[in-house]
């Protein structure tokens, strides 16, 4: 471990902070800018009337070309009501919104996408996926954030069907993907069987019940996965999840032996546990991860603080242990897929994110770790190997065009070249403003 | 005139070509850039997570806080259905949205504002309230844009009821007070007087509507106006009028000797002619101007050509001759005023635009002429005398504060410092992304 024991509560409080300070003194973290020259007001007859009168003649001729003459092709709504925001919960959206700020500089900063946020004054379902469905037009890509459940999965579904441009909720599909490339190579470094292994996932939110589906797209069978909520271990006698679809899909699917009992029990003999549930420490007892099967790999993923240390699950005899913080060893970070996940949508222009996108960006973010070398304490890439964002551009755009949901089909590198080029660019542009700040 | 007897056709097909040829090029004319240092992945500690958590714990605290902590306080939506796009027509939202991107650069490179398009899939008076009111969180103003009458005056009566942030439909208030400004100085250099003057309006749209309503605010008797429409001149007989309220008003206000007639019977001994109708030329007749009282000033501000050619009307004994062409002396021009005003707005936090607000723009705007010394062909300052933004946003924000509807309050000297540097530090950001374009 990079800092054995090291309790949170100091960092977190100075850089709170600092937070407060800053955002006071910057006023807020994004701006809005030409990307187009302006000489001088002359330039305004080109990017104003007279001459816009003709790119908007074309755009009524032809309505795909918005995507050519427009930002729209590069620019992803990042929509909130407020509901569930970080560990904070319901706050609203006025309280959410220098997330959702904080999120849009991480798409410019890692990404090269341009990210706006749009915080919503309504928690409402309907009235969310209307008004979602209303701004779409300005947008090429949605990206749901920090909207409670069960909505959150009912809302992804509904604009994935209304919609033709990508629809993405990065606490489901972002912790999936993310979760799995971990997971991939976590199985390389124990030496164990996609086909045999068996998962215990503990929590049963969004981001797990969107990892269960993937891991079983993966390869795992879903019988040998057990899944464990508040109240215990989903199989098919959870008759009061019947009306919570998501679930109880997972009761029917999963747990083969009919597992009864609660994470103890879901612990015993698994050769992994994927936690992402609520913030430890404590939450998984150390002695649960002595009963594991042999060299347990162990996900704790709360934030801001794991459901068990990583030292106590070391102590313990895990194998290998990921968390979601940058301050150990594997942090599974949603951060290194969505900016590249969109970068390469964008590229192609897809019209939609799919699971086996999901999936592709996974197996690309396992390679790109893989090829440098894995081990006990690195099986995915830190976010500062920057070059991972291109590889999960370029697979899930590949993948896109492969399954017939691209608007633009490009060869694989000439894509890489575009997604090389506009993180660059972007980046370069953003130094530049900030030279002088 | 700068330029005699110039058609327009063969200058606005060239800009036409070349902006088709640059949209291209460019993809767009906004993009979404940090404001806030990043000096590496660290920054991301206190811009998002954990760092992040205090700032929205603060806003949850004290809502109003929004403003100081996010970039909400510096944003605009530059909201249309795109159901009356320039002389375009009816077009839909994604045509609309290169204006709408186009009008955000104007808004920043002259006022300093952020702002962002947002283009609506809807036609529906009662959804474009209703995603207004949704999406008003992430904003600190409201910018309505090209969207058909006679939804455009609920539209805004609605939204400046029920939100307390600034709403704002600039082919309303905006030609309003720009005319208003020009019409300041014309008297002063024909010498006439405002409670005197006869004032003929062609035109009864949104343009003219509001500028009727802020003449009468200026002090001109709503009696010694007569309106046109395309049926003819607004009076009390006008029934077919009786369920337009906006017109309806005109008819039972303006016109107190109860003339009648069209465009000719209109200009009969007017010492003032506002067009804001249709493109001409030949929609106000050669000899009609003649008929006018001595010294006729004639605002001829349809696009991309004025109801008379400004030679035509010269020939005839006009004294003053304005247009909404950059190309002729006395361009009347919105974006005199809308990034000026929104500066100011957002200087002192207003929580509405009123009507005062402005006439105060309006004095603003002709004083700063005034000084520069008035004349036949400079009765309103061109776009590029930059100050004249400050003036607006000063004289704005004054009687915010005035009205008891700013929320911070401030002296007129420092609004002007952080007027004037907010628009300089925006401008200067502009010119270094440029550099290397």
């Amino acid at each position: 471990m990079k800092k054995e024991k090291k309790e949170p509560v100091e960092d977190a409080q100075r850089f709170e902070k600092d937070a407060l300070r800053l955002h006071g003194l910057y006023r807020g973290k994004v701006e809005i800018l030409p990307k187009c020259p302006i000489r001088g007001l002359d330039d305004f007859s080109i990017w104003y009337t007279p001459g816009v009168a003709e790119v908007c003649r074309e755009i009524t001729r032809y309505r795909e070309k918005v995507f050519e003459y427009t930002n729209r092709a590069n620019t992803v709504a990042i929509i909130s009501d407020g509901t569930r925001v970080l560990g904070l919960g319901n706050i609203g959206p006025e309280a959410a919104l220098p997330v959702m700020e904080g999120k849009a500089i991480i798409f410019k900063y890692l990404g090269g996408v341009d990210a706006f946020p749009v915080v919503l004054d309504t928690r409402d379902e309907d009235e969310i996926v209307k008004v979602c469905k209303y701004i779409a037009p300005s947008f090429g890509g949605i990206n749901l954030e920090d909207i409670e459940k069960p909505k959150c999965f009912s809302i992804l579904e509904r604009l994935k069907k209304e919609l033709d441009i990508p629809v993405w909720h990065d606490d489901q599909q972002g912790t999936a993907t993310v979760t799995l490339a971990a997971l991939i190579n976590a199985l390389k470094v124990v030496g164990k069987n996609k086909d045999e292994v068996k998962i215990a996932m503990i929590g049963a939110g969004a981001a797990n019940t969107a990892t269960f589906r993937l891991l079983t797209l993966y390869g795992i069978p879903s019988g040998n996965i057990i899944v464990v909520d508040s109240t215990g271990i989903l199989n098919r006698e959870r008759t009061d999840l019947m009306n919570d679809e998501e679930k109880w899909k997972i009761c029917t699917l999963s747990n083969r032996e009919n597992r009864r009992g609660g994470i103890k029990e879901a612990l015993e003999g698994a050769d992994v546990c994927i936690a992402l549930s609520r913030p430890g420490p404590g939450v998984i007892k150390k002695e649960w991860i002595k009963a594991m099967s042999r060299d347990p790999v162990v996900f704790a993923c709360a934030n801001p603080v794991p459901e068990i240390w990583p030292w106590e699950a070391k102590e313990e005899g895990a194998r290998i242990v990921a968390t979601g913080r940058s301050d150990f060893p594997n942090q599974v970070n949603n951060s290194l897929c969505f900016p590249g996940m969109f970068r390469g949508v964008f590229d192609v222009q897809a019209r939609s994110i799919t699971d086996e996108m999901c999936l592709a960006s996974a197996e690309a973010i396992a390679q790109f770790a893989e090829k440098k070398g894995i081990r006990e304490d690195y099986i995915i890439p830190a976010m500062n190997e920057f070059d991972v964002f291109t590889e999960v551009a370029v697979a899930a755009g590949m993948k896109a065009i492969e399954q017939g949901i691209a608007r633009r089909a490009i060869k694989e590198k000439d894509l890489r070249d575009v997604v090389i080029k506009r993180i660059n660019e972007s980046r370069e542009r953003i130094n530049r403003l900030i030279e002088k700040l």
